[in-house]
């Protein structure tokens, strides 16, 4: 078979419907590994991610792949290239879930990597770049209060001096349970990785951009920077029968006013910009008392660190105003920072390439979620592909995403690994 | 000592001082009958409450009133008049109080309606018409779910029917509550009047109008229709991160935009609306979801049962209209409903004419808060004076009027019995 644009039509649907029942089997096969209740619960150094590592590490050695697993428990498997020399190409996602979580956060990407090089090395035999497919340990931060363990371990984000003294719900701490799995310093080769010529991570997009327009496949231009904040409101709490409307310092209502100037400057900055009130307290929070105290939460996510630092230089003073006029205090503090991560330009260019020419609708989009590939973009190039999520649900036992949508994805990583594997020589990447 | 109106400023100085000594002692008595913890608490036939009405019958009665109690509990002091086919003017307020309340919170009424018979008595002897004191039984709710119990018993608005089957947070019912003191159907003289030819009830704001106005009095026109309503917002909880603005159905900022709407509206509509929302509930409330669900209490007053139904007629259709333009389902259910009670128009001139004449800073003003004049009113002529309250604080411990305040709100009402209970001998009041 030759490369996958030159196939007619017949062959094209006769490979997505190939591909269609390896990746369906792969997920199937893989959601097996779950503790018990509804849908897939698969924490980091658990019994059933422990069983998850081990049967994707025979898995990828039942392949004719060189598999390993490093001192934090991310699982390799290696297809050597021609050209040792040559930085090799890294594809995969993470093997952890949440509690109660899908089939294909994750897992997918797993999927797709395998099944991938499998195709390319049965196709076309050893590429010129080695390539690799990853199951990494853990991105969730699920079981314990960190996250990108798996990938920001390889990249130098994370750390063994980092993970002291964490501990889980049940007190377990981070050392034990990753002990307990046969991992930790020393255990095997070390995680950190600098040979890595280019990561390239497929991913459902647990939003519904792509379902909404129709397409197949979203292009990431950057993981979205993030900032939270936490607003918090003083009035005075007063009878609502014996005070009058212009005598109120009402917290709630300026909390109110505060989500509505939120929305309405969001929606004119632009579709990239997301703000959201997700939670808020009120005090004492009674149907006949004026509330006191209001307190509520304020994430604001985009992918220019200009506009995220300009609207975050906006909204406090926004707020500042209409709790002035409003005759209530306010204090605003940040509690999280996550600078925007680009992917990188060359091979978001190439993938928009590949779905161009084999016909499949796509989209350069932002991923307002965090993914593995803002680890790996710090060490080198890096890609993230999007598939579609029914109704772009994600976290819960009714995560979809269709077969043929799943297939459409492995297909075009298959030709962009095929393109940077097989049919070139750049001694840099991408 | 003649009529106050045509008192030396000196004497006038003289009384109110005698009366500021009068009302701190009385009030000083009355909140010794009090359960344990901050404040004064003062529960329906509990036995703090048994205590004082005891105490109150024995203090009318050592004033040489004909002091009496009737089935639920309430004490009366009469001061018989010389023409007992004249219908009496009845003057107090309720002995009970939420828990941990002040005391100035219905004790005021009662106080200043002993204080004004005394010295009534004491300086004319026995009026042409009755005067009675009332100490009403209950007005506030605190201990079994219903309210007014007292003079609601005697106008007829309440009854031993209703309170069947009612029992307070302990299981204790109303019934085993009500004969633990000696009260109960058939226990002494029926609750239920028709004779009362007017009543007047003096008690302290509750909010702040006469205090950030400078007055000493305010002459209730009416106490305020009031209507409850739960709005319920059904939108989609979503991911904060890949949900773009445009495709979210937020609940929260639903319910931030209808206080905007709810406050904007009820200030353009004048000084007497009051519009709240007090309590507020969105799920799954988190600061990285977009809230699917969101709850709130809406609380409408006006005195004018007109202006009531056209802001209840209005505020739900605004509200449907602006989840329709946020893709969130809308439901508005009444839950509580009482109508305006105007006080009577005669004995409202009569205090106006009183406070001009004495020289005393007044205001026409609108109760927010239920009292027990709203329950005579549906009996006979009925009026409700006010003093002011420090900073608007009521039910606790904080409660404050001074004693001039206080001294001031017993004069007015002492002067108003004397031209009702000696000056004038009409044959229907006011």
């Amino acid at each position: 078979m030759g490369v996958r644009t030159r196939m007619t039509e017949s062959e094209r649907e006769a490979l997505l419907i190939r591909l269609e029942e390896k990746v369906d089997d792969f997920l199937e096969w893989l959601s097996a590994f779950s503790a018990e209740g509804a849908g897939v619960t698969r924490l980091l150094y658990s019994p059933q991610w422990l069983e998850a590592q081990q049967a994707l590490h025979a898995k990828l050695a039942g392949m004719g792949l060189d598999a390993s697993f490093d001192e934090v428990g991310n699982v390799f498997g290696r297809l050597a290239g021609r050209k040792p020399e040559l930085a090799p190409i890294v594809t995969g996602s993470h093997v952890d879930t949440v509690v109660s979580g899908g089939r294909y956060d994750g897992a997918y990407g797993i999927a797709a990597a395998c099944i991938a090089l499998e195709y390319l090395r049965d196709t076309y035999g050893s590429p010129i770049r080695t390539l690799e497919a990853v199951s990494l340990s853990e991105e969730e931060g699920s079981r314990f209060p960190m996250a990108y363990w798996g990938s920001g371990s390889i990249a130098g984000e994370r750390s063994f001096e980092g993970v002291r003294g964490l501990a889980d719900s049940d007190g377990v701490t981070f050392e034990e349970a990753m002990r307990s799995c046969g991992f930790g310093a020393g255990s095997g080769k070390a995680a950190r990785r600098e040979d890595i010529g280019a990561f390239v991570e497929l991913h459902i997009e647990q939003g519904s951009v792509l379902e909404s327009e129709g397409l197949s496949v979203g292009v990431v231009d950057a993981v979205v920077g993030q900032r939270r904040f936490l607003v918090r409101l003083g009035g005075e709490a007063n009878h609502a029968g014996t005070t009058p409307m212009r005598m109120r310092r009402d917290a709630l209502e300026g909390a109110g006013a505060m989500m509505s100037l939120l929305r309405g400057e969001a929606l004119r900055r632009g579709a990239q910009l997301v703000a959201t009130v997700g939670r808020l307290l009120a005090s004492p929070n009674v149907p006949n008392v004026v509330a006191g105290e209001a307190s509520f939460t304020v994430d604001v996510r985009h992918s220019d660190p200009l506009e995220l630092e300009r609207f975050c230089g906006w909204f406090p003073a926004a707020f500042r105003d209409a709790a002035e006029s409003r005759g209530l205090t306010f204090e605003c503090e940040e509690w999280f920072r996550e600078e925007p991560a680009p992917m990188d330009d060359k091979l978001k260019e190439r993938l928009d390439k590949v779905c161009e020419e084999l016909g499949i609708g796509s989209k350069r989009m932002v991923s307002g979620a965090g993914h593995d590939a803002q680890m790996f973009q710090r060490l080198c190039p890096s890609a993230l592909l999007f598939v579609p999520s029914k109704g772009g649900l994600s976290h819960a036992p009714e995560e979809f995403t269709s077969s043929r949508e799943l297939a459409t994805g492995v297909l075009v990583l298959t030709e962009l690994l095929y393109r940077l594997g097989y049919e070139e020589e750049e001694e840099t990447l991408p």
